[in-house]
């Protein structure tokens, strides 16, 4: 993996599928160029919104190949690895730092609830050192509403002392600006990533280094600009501008709703195929969200952006 | 699979891991064929208390196979296929099928909180019909504190109108004796396996088929007896001698508890590996363990049974 430290407007990527519930490899890859060319510093693919978990693993090694071959900048992209089976996770992670990815983002295991300290600590532990490359750069993903698992500080402080600069960040996906805010305090220059661009300009301002969003598969074009302009005097005006999107957006199930624009933007009905347990929306719900989005005057040149 | 239907006293198995966490086949295999010479009717390995989720498909694969080589007999055995992914649910569901077991025990998927009954429907759907084997019997496993994802009434009667007797029946872990009997009044006839030990009684006087437990893999020669008496007179004394085993038991983390056990029992200490983020007891919870049930009189001979 690469220096220098990922930051900037990252795309949680959402997963293009076939009818059969097949990743689609060479539509993921056309959209991650996509992506870089509308907005995104870079890409995380493999999260929550491009529904790794419902993916097995050789899916989701196969993608991570397709972007490597598809000449996606792979030191642009932090990768989902997670899984609660350990040899899973390590595959995952092992391929990922093989391909040079600037980083791997990692789920704690979250079918036993309520683990201890202990067993969360031993977990990462393995992870690191059977995948055994110094270069490794490891993301912790604290989304406890989605893995019931927290990452805490205690657990960040341990593996820190343990592994040094392998422990490159943090995506937080809580929704509570606290919780980064603390991380941040607490590990100067620890690369916090906020879970929503709602949160980019405070986690800027505190030190943190960037947003990895769902929405951001829709909405970089606003959010790149607050990044490159957080200094300045038009931060909070384009935050605010940025965040009444996202406000419409996240008052759908993300994945679906980000589909189902993507499927308006690009004219591609394939768009709106998600993996069950997750569901598109209906008809009268996507009709809905187009309205209200098209009602944001920011969004108007992004809907009718080519795709 | 094969018919009758599954009945009686099952033991959710254990896994026996190395030291690196590895699946150790041999040690599986010979566990099996113990529970089955010592008060088991049936096995249920590769669900909670077996870590299948912390356990790669190919380790779980290769429990499968290990079992059936190893002489196991198929039939009596509900295996764990449980995924978030659909593609790992099918594969090993297929593969359970085809080794000709009594039955797959499948979670929900266990990701994405408060998915949609359709969602579910449509999940549970894509495995039976990508299975494609009309002799597949499906065990549901609700086990709501750990999948966070409930399986409902509703959702069963949809799936019985539309797979018939492939829904077979469900396990349920909930702790909530009021929750299998609902099932068994809505649906009579389904086979319900109560999650512990605890309700056998009052499973089987609803119409329950038996139960599927973790501590009935040391439990087992105190549950057998409540299974054949429980028309009997004296089957409330039994189920209260067992159900006092069970209270103990389970005040502690209980693969962790039922692996110390196995390794008092057998004097293999090897039994204490498990899974991270699982950890073991203690050396002072293991002994404080040991104490109460060695107080507990119809478990002296269960404690000093030969391995």
């Amino acid at each position: 993996m690469t220096e220098p430290q990922s930051r900037g407007v990252y795309a949680a990527v959402l997963t293009p599928l076939t009818e059969s519930f097949e990743p689609d490899l060479a539509r993921f890859v056309a959209h991650c160029h996509w992506l870089l060319a509308n907005g995104c510093d870079g890409l995380a693919p493999l999260g929550t919104t491009g529904e790794a978990n419902s993916l097995s693993v050789a899916q989701r090694l196969a993608m991570v190949e397709a972007a490597a071959r598809g000449g996606v900048p792979m030191a642009k992209c932090i990768v989902g690895t997670g899984s609660c089976a350990l040899a899973d996770a390590v595959t995952m992670t092992r391929s990922v730092a093989a391909a040079g990815a600037g980083g791997a983002l990692l789920l704690p295991p979250f079918y036993y609830k309520n683990p201890s300290e202990d067993g969360l600590f031993a977990f990462f532990s393995e992870v690191i050192q059977r995948v055994g490359d110094p270069a490794l750069k490891l993301y912790l993903y604290h989304f406890p509403q989605l893995s019931t698992v927290p990452i805490t500080l205690p657990l960040v402080a341990r593996l820190k002392r343990a592994y040094g600069d392998t422990i490159a960040g943090l995506k937080d996906s809580s929704g509570d600006w606290e919780c980064s805010a603390a991380f941040l305090r607490e590990f100067p220059g620890f690369g916090v990533f906020s879970g929503s661009e709602e949160f980019l300009l405070p986690n800027l301002r505190a030190g943190g280094v960037g947003c990895i969003s769902a929405s951001t598969n829709v909405t970089a074009p606003l959010a790149r600009p607050v990044y490159l302009a957080w200094r300045g005097n038009e931060a909070d005006g384009l935050q605010h501008s940025l965040t009444a999107v996202r406000l419409v957006l996240q008052s759908y199930p993300l994945q679906a709703a980000l589909k189902e624009v993507m499927a308006r933007v690009t004219g591609d009905r394939s768009w709106r195929v998600l993996l069950p347990p997750n569901r598109p929306l209906t008809a009268a719900e996507g009709a809905a969200l187009a309205d209200r989005l098209e009602a944001l005057p920011q969004m108007r040149p992004i809907l009718r952006r080519a795709a």
